[in-house]
């Protein structure tokens, strides 16, 4: 092995270019050359590559977003798609590939390791969605910014007695939300993998305001509903002086934070020191504080689990 | 004069706290009492008052929202809620109040002033829509929010070569559109004072696609439509991958900056400066960086004036 | 039990105040009545007890410092001061307590429980070094804060072409300077757990000069030497136009990040648990994701271990 | 006038990009060919001098520091300098240049102007020492980075109830202590404009004590003395566990503010208007948030006036 490449597939992620940058530096310390390969697995087929260079990568470990940008292609999965991005792998003489992104953009990886060029997996996304890594790039930074608008929102709530819905992002996953939800005191969470019940909601929300206690914030996975559709809901039930609110595209991006940035630093580490071994089309994770790889096949057939014990931890909170 | 009330109106403000805080420092150093009154006008009818401790203000300058709560109470337009309140006033010996808010609670403090209770106006909103002042309390920090997270969605429309739409704050004022579009680069700002020409902003984004600029960010002001609403305007005459977004409430809370920090304390002591004069019915404002006061009349009669160079300028910097 | 006391002891960290509010939640839903305990081990030894109310604890998960104040108090050591603090907590009828601190404070935590009250303690120190447990409470917050600061000395070391030397807290653990290091991107860590070679450094910056990578930032641990005193060394081989920086006692408070609020939190809630099974004399840690509990005797004669990875992958990157 | 060239000099101030970039834009808009030269008048006269890309200027207006890079060059004062800087400007074709960068840079620019290239300055530095001009571009970024910091060591200040002598940059200028100070409610300011009274502050804070406001912090102008000194004289006058900390090169760095985003982007684009009217020698100024220009002579003649009135205001604020 003398070239790899790397490309960031799907949603961008805070962490993706810290990533880059590691599988860069790492694989510069084995002699290996790299080269970028920009808009994803559209930019494979297309060619749109290049070596990279040393002095592109000197500010990238604080940036957010991806320097090599992302771009969805479908067209990947057909093996016409394929055939072409390994002419243009041959073309530039690359024998392996670090992809970033979520586990979707690790079937195109699985093709080309079939294909006989090795490739490896980092879990770049916020939505913490992906199986066998307690962690995903990105998932901190997305928390952090989550937090720090929910922190804003109680001044308000607490300022006006209100309560509010906010929704964060996560997909099908409720991470973002307990996560955020246990960080920011949260009187209620709503997650996809548990069932709510708006009456019982509330009632604890009458109960907490004749305690004294007259605000509340009740954050709430995209993957439920929309904060709207929620306020709606909790308005038949009470008067609450409530207000949706929706944190939004923020949560993809911005400085990423000490958390993601070790987490991408190591991962993309990995990646080389797999590659170097000669593997191929594994996913890695963090699992339990360590590094970890697993076949991409795998991944597949499983579901990412949340960590449901914040949830009922908070309702004990919130009794 | 011995003792002095404080109360916040209308929507809540970073910098609000900094306020009272400078108002109660500034009394006590001239050896005034000061009261607290919860809730606005609503607290001073039901008598919610109770003396400003110093040790409650210790850790206020830096708090956003207002711990001294808010509340909408229309019935104070009412001759009988005045009279309400100024029995309060009488109960617990309050000769002067000073009043932070929007413009709208102007109208109850001209009242209390014509009702022989001397009442100071300060502007207390993040939609920096008073007239004779050149910043409002709490504008500072909402505009940093917002600039915050438009870096942050920068970092998508890059990542992904997008065109974002992002709604910010601001009421019928686009100063927040103004300052935020100016802060952050955006390609298109779109304000209540100005008209605008969806057709050639598509026209200009494609352009600047064809000459590699290819994401871009439109700040709206809240005042001209939804950022969902332009987003489709926009999408009948290209494609750009668009996608709108709404600031939305963080914009209202958080940690006050230095400015709105600064500033709250200049205007906070200077109300007490003119309430010590035995004045009253004055809005306290801050023009060409000069504390001012004004008539309160003179201000149900004006309108705020936008930057609307920032606009100008903007547009030159994006030919 | 029908009673618990909560104390905070040693340097405070973000992340204790969340730590309170977990241990108060969660106790009130288990029917147990709580109090906190002012400025450590002096105030239960002098009766600065209280109960704690719920609405003290509504705004403070995001909150640095601890609301019931710090203190050392080396006289918790002999048996006389703690009889007196048996005392008081006869007084007050306290049954058990929680105890917020770094490893020094767990001494007087083991004195409690031997003398039948039993006393639970979590790992709160922005230092990281705190045996058996990955993390502390408030690292987290405290490499958020250093990284911070070295993203912005690195614009200056970037427009100026220079070497900074910054110098980060952690008492004898390198663990901040790795993460903070690794997170920035350093170009070299210098931590107590390994030999330091200067001649070494400085040719390697020299060449990093040579290969157009004219800045550089040093980070290096408190427990090595000072800021200062490396930059003398430095300054012997080589000209580097540099500059020393400390960053300093701000490390030490600020908001929460999110990670230190959930970890609090955890902890707290688990503190309780153990509590209820009639258990004292625990240290509570993280250990491989999993919050797991140590008799404190095993702490006394164990050192933490800083994960010495990050150092040798960092030395990879900057070959 | 058909090229400007534009460069940064003295130490690195956030905003310098934002202003670089104004600069850039309007000058394109107005048909202007544009050049970036690195280094300041060291790259001028060595001829680094390249054509201003429009790609380069995408993301830099929310960047730190100055991507032209800055670096000290007093043989400028010498005629022999200024000579071959204008022949670098004859071979590239320069007309005129715009010049961001402390009052010392404008010598420079002036003697340029005297030779027929006509030079128009910026105040670019954090220490808002310049003449003629309210702020300067970096000024609002820096007081927010102290002030950041001052609200986390405040957190330590109260859970400690210690005294802190926080010193913050601005050389011979009050101006950052003054407004850090005034934002974080400090119970003293000390600036090099005005006597200080280590005894009479001693008494102070021990009144401060009794009455129950035991923590403090003291902001104090690094053209006073260091923290470490103030604080051995403070020390003299009672026991207060007082801790010395210097906030150090942050203040230099860092994503700059809306603030001075807008004042830079403002300058720079007033900085093209002077130009294409032919003028020259010339300093930009924002007074009475008005953009003005002085002629650089009279510049040198006068001093920086700080707002003093923040010095009273919080003295009253500390009776």
């Amino acid at each position: 092995m003398k070239k790899i490449g790397i490309l960031t597939s799907g949603g961008d992620a805070p962490g993706m270019n810290a990533a880059i940058r590691a599988v860069a530096r790492r694989a510069s310390a084995e002699g290996l050359e790299v080269y970028g390969i920009n808009y994803g697995f559209a930019g494979l087929v297309a060619g749109d590559i290049f070596p990279l260079d040393e002095a592109v990568l000197d500010d990238k470990i604080a940036r957010g977003g991806t320097f090599l940008y992302s771009a969805r292609y479908p067209e990947f999965a057909n093996v016409e798609g394929q055939l072409k991005g390994i002419e243009q792998l041959k073309k530039f003489g690359i024998d392996a590939l670090v992809v970033i992104g979520g586990d979707g953009s690790y079937h195109g990886a699985l093709r080309l390791t079939e294909h006989g060029y090795n490739a490896v997996g980092l879990p770049g996304t916020i939505d913490n969605d992906v199986p066998y890594t307690d962690f995903t790039i990105g998932f901190d930074t997305a928390l952090s910014t989550a937090v720090e608008a929910i922190d804003k929102i109680r001044d308000t709530a607490t300022s006006h007695q209100r309560v509010f819905v906010v929704e964060v992002m996560g997909r099908g996953a409720g991470d973002l939300a307990l996560w955020a939800g246990v960080a920011t005191g949260a009187e209620a969470i709503i997650v996809p993998e548990r069932d709510y019940d708006v009456p019982a909601i509330a009632k604890k929300l009458e109960a907490f305001r004749e305690a004294g206690h007259d605000n509340a914030v009740i954050v709430l996975a995209e993957g439920v509903m929309s904060a709207q559709e929620f306020k709606a809901e909790l308005d038949k039930y009470g008067d609450f002086d409530s207000r949706a609110t929706t944190i939004g595209h923020v949560q993809r991006g911005g400085v990423p934070t000490a958390r993601d940035r070790v987490l991408a630093s190591k991962m993309g580490n990995y990646a080389v020191e797999l590659l170097l071994q000669g593997k191929g089309g594994l996913a890695i994770g963090i699992e339990n504080n360590q590094i970890t790889e697993h076949p991409m096949e795998e991944l597949f057939d499983e579901k990412h689990h949340a960590d449901l014990d914040l949830y009922d931890m908070n309702n004990k909170f919130n009794q």
